[in-house]
């Protein structure tokens, strides 16, 4: 059963490719994805849209996961309270905030053009599918951690550790998908 | 020639596709596609994708053209602004801003998904391709009741009036887009 997590963002997205078996999982793929600022933007975003539907083609998936962006409103929003009163051109969604949505859009779009599921996945969630239970609450240092640790991942990327995170997250989140939608079955017949 | 023109939104998106022959141009589809608020926002936005793979799949297009929809910051902005001494909630970004950033993004990853080339038109080059070079200040209710009399749209929705005016923009940057490339290439050769 193979996962792709992603960590979504504009000037640099991480992706991690996880196989999920009976016994273990393992990290079969992961990389930082980077685009430069002096491309248009428009080619910015084509060219994660063509790397993802690459990875998705590559490898056979099942399932795609990436994190919630809501969180990035509210912190743009906190921001532009405390800044206001200084400037008002900080109020607002800024361009980067925008891209970021439509990173979204384009990782929500390569799961439906491969027909697989796509979990959008709270950060609490993520980090209690790596702590377990208690992790709820514990900062984002050390699920990061604790994923290079399991998966020994060296000294990978931010984006990478957040990927990684994130697939095992998802992986839960589909195999409690696949065991109800079984159980569910087996109700019916 | 077939373009496809997309008026992006997320509880109800535009869709028209054109047919561009050398002394003709007619509309061979156009829908709103809604989406209900009662829905889950994940499934709102695959249902979106879904549709617009299903469109791209049957219509052989060779370009999809979408309106930028940078002006929804700006006209967020002002409003949080005039509001902002009345209540702070209104400072930053909207939900429903996300999701339409979201399907920008789901639009950019379709044309990529089918390797056709995907233009994000101003409000004013869509203006001008259909009203001629000094219609870009014209306003919006006129664009519309050109394209409804020009391809005999009757009471088509908004959404439909305005993707068929972007289709037209597109069609006219997608042709300026081959002959430049043609150009280039004979005097490469």
């Amino acid at each position: 059963m193979i996962i792709v997590g992603i960590d979504p963002g504009f000037a640099a997205l991480g992706i991690a490719v996880l196989e999920l078996l009976p016994r273990s999982t393992r990290v079969l793929h992961h990389e930082t994805f980077t685009t430069r600022s002096v491309d248009d933007d428009g080619d910015r975003l084509d060219s994660i849209a063509e790397r993802l539907l690459d990875v998705l083609d590559q490898y056979e998936a099942v399932a795609v996961g990436y994190e919630s962006q809501a969180w990035a409103d509210v912190a743009a929003r906190q921001q532009a309270l405390a800044k206001r009163e200084q400037d008002d051109s900080t109020i607002g969604i800024s361009a980067s905030s925008r891209h970021l949505h439509e990173v979204v859009g384009i990782i929500r779009c390569v799961a439906r053009a491969f027909d697989v599921p796509c979990y959008c996945l709270m950060p609490s969630t993520v980090k209690c599918a790596v702590l377990g239970k208690g992790g709820s609450r514990a900062d984002k240092a050390k699920v990061k951690e604790r994923v290079r640790l399991m998966f020994a991942l060296g000294r990978c990327s931010e984006h990478v550790a957040d990927a990684v995170a994130i697939a095992v997250g998802a992986g839960v989140r589909h195999r409690r998908h696949v065991v109800t939608t079984a159980q569910h079955a087996s109700l019916i017949h």
